[in-house]
């Protein structure tokens, strides 16, 4: 499509490389933000840019940060001997939304998938080999998604903790999401869900 | 939602300010942008920048521009004469895309409605008025929405017109899409599409 100023173009063609973006939603939002007054432009534009030089990642548990280490690895009353694997930051967002994990994170950056040629040197599993031999760990709990992807990976690391260690390892449970109806769970998840039952007194 | 870093949390915030785009598909685009490389996180910083100050738009029909006139009224070998009104830049583009329109356009910039407190003056009607005024228009083509607020515009601007003046005054056809079965078509096109019906020589 050909637009009237290049100076349009080239914003619709930036905002289109967004994912899920497509030409004519960026230009609905190009004309958008020319009806806005100039300082709210360059405060989106601010926010942006800063993005590419404001950012930091904790040089502990991956995530990101504003400097130093991440605010959940600073904190001293956090469980540091419990470490979640997961693979992206919107995890991170996800499980502490819960309120209810008190241990620390690893974000692996992504998972092992030879389709897309991402290999184990590819993500974060070095710096938690590193970690598990520095520190005092006793549980490893994956949070990876429940794809072979996800599967491929939390076995790889399973498989490169040091042998006869007494670290617990563990996975987050898979099941029927809660208000789900039991006739429209898929198969797979209702298979595992009734194979890894709990004590009833234990969801009281 | 809280973010681990200011940095991402006010560009979820700044992103999600954009029509259409909720809290998790900001976050989205923020973490996608912070995979691409400080380089095309400026590209597109800099993009959204120049809408806030290199913007400029034609003194004579306020469609966007470079500088100066705009391409189409700049342009010796468009029809001058002819003046199709559009309410949004967008319309500009999509009738221009047509690549069948050899006029110029004014742009009103919206469209008289009450009920959104939008009157006569708070959009480009005088200007056009005064084009009329000034220039040697022969024909006046409204292509405004088919709506009761559109409508209202169009009229409203028709009945502006100098009395007695031979402008031609013509509204853009309205009826049955091309490939639209008429069987789907709403009953007030198809109304209005046999009432406002043409020899058949002319679809040929």
């Amino acid at each position: 499509m050909e637009y009237p100023s290049h100076v349009l173009s080239r914003a619709v063609e930036q905002i289109a490389s967004l994912p899920g973006i497509g030409q004519k939603t960026a230009l609905r939002m190009a004309l958008h933000l020319l009806r806005r007054n100039s300082e709210d432009i360059l405060e989106l534009a601010r926010a942006i840019e800063a993005l590419a030089s404001d950012i930091h990642y904790c040089p502990v548990c991956h995530n990101i940060c504003d400097e130093g280490l991440c605010d959940i690895c600073a904190d001293k009353s956090r469980d540091s001997e419990t470490i979640c694997v997961v693979e992206d930051i919107r995890d991170v967002i996800a499980i502490e939304n819960t309120g209810l994990y008190r241990g620390v994170y690893h974000v692996l950056g992504g998972r092992i998938s030879p389709m897309e040629g991402i290999g184990p040197n590819d993500i974060e599993i070095d710096s938690l080999t590193q970690r598990i031999k520095n520190g005092s760990v006793k549980e490893i709990i994956f949070a990876l998604s429940s794809t072979i992807e996800g599967d491929t990976t939390s076995y790889y690391i399973y498989r490169t903790l040091p042998k006869g260690s007494d670290i617990k390892v563990t996975s987050i449970a898979r099941g029927v999401s809660i208000g789900e109806e039991i006739q429209y769970a898929d198969h797979i998840t209702l298979a595992r869900s009734i194979r890894n039952r709990i004590p009833y007194e234990n969801t009281l």
